[in-house]
C-alpha cells in the first residue's frame, strides 16, 4: 500500500462541514466567523518516550489526540479541526485500522475534524496539531492569575504517574489507573464552562508543581498550596501512606486535568459547575504576592519531568 | 537546558502581530477577518529519509519550512503562521542556533510567524504545520482542471533529483543543484499571482508525473505532455543526453515548483506573470478528455517516489 492508498483508506473520512476542505489537496481550508479566535496547539508522542512499546494502537491514537484536546480545554476553546503527522516504521494494516478507528471515535466525541496530515517512514511517532475556536479575548491564559485567587484542580492527581511507575516496575496497574494513563479524558467541557469565570488556567501534563509554576511565573505572582488538600484517588492515597512520596502526584505528570485560579467572588460559580458537570473541583491553595510556590507539608524538593 | 529554556531561547521570537498570541501558553491564538479562508498544511522531514545525515542545521530548518510554504503556494495562499514540532536526539546548542536562525530568516522572508510548537527527545525529525490565508472560494485546487487547459510548470524540473542521485553515488553536486535540493525556493509569490487566473495547481514534491496525475485524477480528466517540452537546467539536460533517463525529472521529486493548468483564454496572463516575476513558466502539454496521462517521447514506465 502506498501513501495515497493509506490516506484514502484510513484518514479520508469525508465527514467535513461544507465550509471545510480536508484531506486530498495541498492544504486544508477553514472558514471562520468574526468575533472569534482560533486556538491551535501541537504535541508529539514518541514510542518509548511518551508511551511504552507495547501500547495498543487504540491507546496511542487516543492519547495523541487527547493531549491536544487537553491543551484546547486549558484555553476554554471548542475543538474545531486537527492535522495528523504520522511516522510509522512499517505499514501494518491491522495496527492502522485500530489507530484510525480509535482516533475517529475520540474526534467524533469532541466534534473535532481531521482535515489534513502527512505520513512518513521512521520510528513510531505521532504529531497532532489541533485547532479550536473561542470568543475573542476570552481565552483562559496562564498570565492572568490574580493575588488572592483560589487555586483549583479537577478530579484526582497522580493516577497516571502511579500507573506509569508500576509499568516501569513490571507491575500491572489496575484498570482504572491504566485508563487514566493510556486514555485520559480531556477536560474540554469543563474548560468551556470556565470561560468568563476563572482568571487563569493550564492543563497538568508535566506535573502539578511545574504546571502551576507556569501560571505563577507568567502572572508574576506566587502561591501557597497544601499537600493534604491535593485530591487523590484511593490507590495514590494508599501509595503515599506507604511511601510518603508526594513527588508522585506533584511532579509525575500525564494527569491532563485542569488547574485554574478564580477570584473569591466567583468561587461559588465553580461549585455550580462542579455539580452541573459531575466533575470534582478541589481547592488546593491560594495565589500570593510572594513570588514563590510554597507547598505546605512537603519537606523535600521534587524533580520535575524534563523533556530532555 | 530544559525544554522551556530551549523554547524561550530559540523559539520565542516575540515578533507576533498584536492580534496573535504565540509561544508560551497552551495554545496559540489567531484572529482572522471574514471573507477569507485559512489554508493549513503539515509536513514531516526525517533524517536519513528526507535529508541526508550530514545535512547542516541551516538546510534542515530551511527545507522543513520551505516544503510547507510550497504547499501554501500551491493553493495561492498568503503565509500567516506555523507551528513546529521538533524531535531531537540531544540538545546541541550550536545546531539549535543554526536551525533557529535559518528558520527565522526564511519565516521573515515570507512573513510567516512561528506561533507554537513542541520539542521532544528522539531521532531527528521536524514537523511543521503552516497556515496561510486567502480570499474565500479562490484557492487553487487540484480538482478543477478543465479539458483543453494548457499545462505549465515553473522553472526547471529534475535539478534536486540529480543532486540527490549524485549524493547517493558519493559525487559532489555542483552548488546550484545542491541549492535546489537543500534550500528550494517555495513559489509563494507565483501562487498568489495565479489566483483567479488558473484552473488547477499542485506543487511538485513527489515527481512531476505523480503530482500531475493527482490533478488529473481529482479533476476526472487526462493529459498529453511532451517530454521534449519539460524545462531542464543544463546539468539535467546533459545527464539525459548521456543516459536517456527521463525518469529522473519525471519522478525524481523534491522540485517544489508549481504545476498548473490554465484555459487557453488566460494563457497570455501567464505570460505576463512570467515577465513580471522573472520566473520561467513553460507549457508542457494539454488537458484531455481521455483519462490517461500520455507522455509523448517516453518509451518506459518510471517508478514514482513512494513514502513507504
Amino acid at each position: 500500500m502506498n501513501e495515497f492508498d493509506l490516506i484514502e483508506k484510513y484518514f479520508n473520512w469525508k465527514n467535513l462541514n461544507s465550509d471545510m476542505l480536508g484531506v486530498g489537496d495541498d492544504c486544508a481550508l477553514i472558514s471562520i466567523e468574526t468575533q472569534h479566535q482560533l486556538a491551535t496547539s501541537v504535541d508529539t508522542l514518541i514510542e518509548d518516550v511518551h508511551f511504552p512499546k507495547n501500547t495498543s494502537a487504540h491507546d496511542v491514537a487516543y492519547k495523541a489526540l487527547a493531549v491536544n484536546l487537553s491543551d484546547l480545554a486549558a484555553m476554554g476553546a471548542t475543538p474545531l479541526y486537527f492535522t495528523l503527522a504520522l511516522t510509522l516504521p512499517t505499514i501494518d494494516e491491522s495496527w492502522l485500522k485500530d489507530f484510525s478507528s480509535s482516533l475517529k471515535a475520540l474526534s467524533k466525541k469532541y466534534d473535532i475534524q481531521l482535515i489534513g496530515g502527512d505520513t512518513t517512514k521512521g520510528a513510531l511517532s505521532i504529531t497532532i496539531n489541533a485547532t479550536g475556536i473561542l470568543p475573542k479575548d476570552q481565552a483562559l491564559l496562564r498570565s492572568t492569575a490574580k493575588v488572592g485567587d483560589y487555586i483549583f484542580v479537577s478530579n484526582t492527581i497522580g493516577d497516571a504517574a502511579l500507573a506509569w511507575q508500576q509499568i516501569q516496575n513490571n507491575k500491572k496497574p489496575n484498570p482504572k489507573l491504566l485508563k487514566k494513563f493510556n486514555t485520559p479524558e480531556p477536560q474540554v467541557v469543563l474548560g468551556q464552562k470556565l470561560l468568563g469565570i476563572v482568571n487563569s488556567c493550564i492543563d497538568i501534563s508535566d506535573g502539578l508543581e511545574q504546571d502551576l509554576s507556569h501560571i505563577l511565573n507568567k502572572s508574576g505572582v506566587g502561591a501557597k498550596i497544601n499537600i493534604s488538600d491535593i485530591p487523590l484517588c484511593d490507590e495514590v492515597a494508599i501509595y503515599i501512606e506507604d511511601t510518603y512520596d508526594w513527588c508522585l502526584p506533584l511532579s509525575g505528570g500525564d494527569d491532563y486535568e485542569l488547574c485554574f485560579t478564580v477570584s473569591k467572588d466567583n468561587a461559588d460559580k465553580v461549585e455550580s459547575i462542579e455539580k452541573e458537570l459531575d466533575v470534582a473541583l478541589t481547592k488546593i491553595g491560594i495565589v500570593t504576592e510572594n513570588k514563590d510556590l510554597e507547598i505546605v507539608g512537603l519537606d523535600k524538593t521534587c524533580k520535575s519531568y524534563q523533556h530532555f
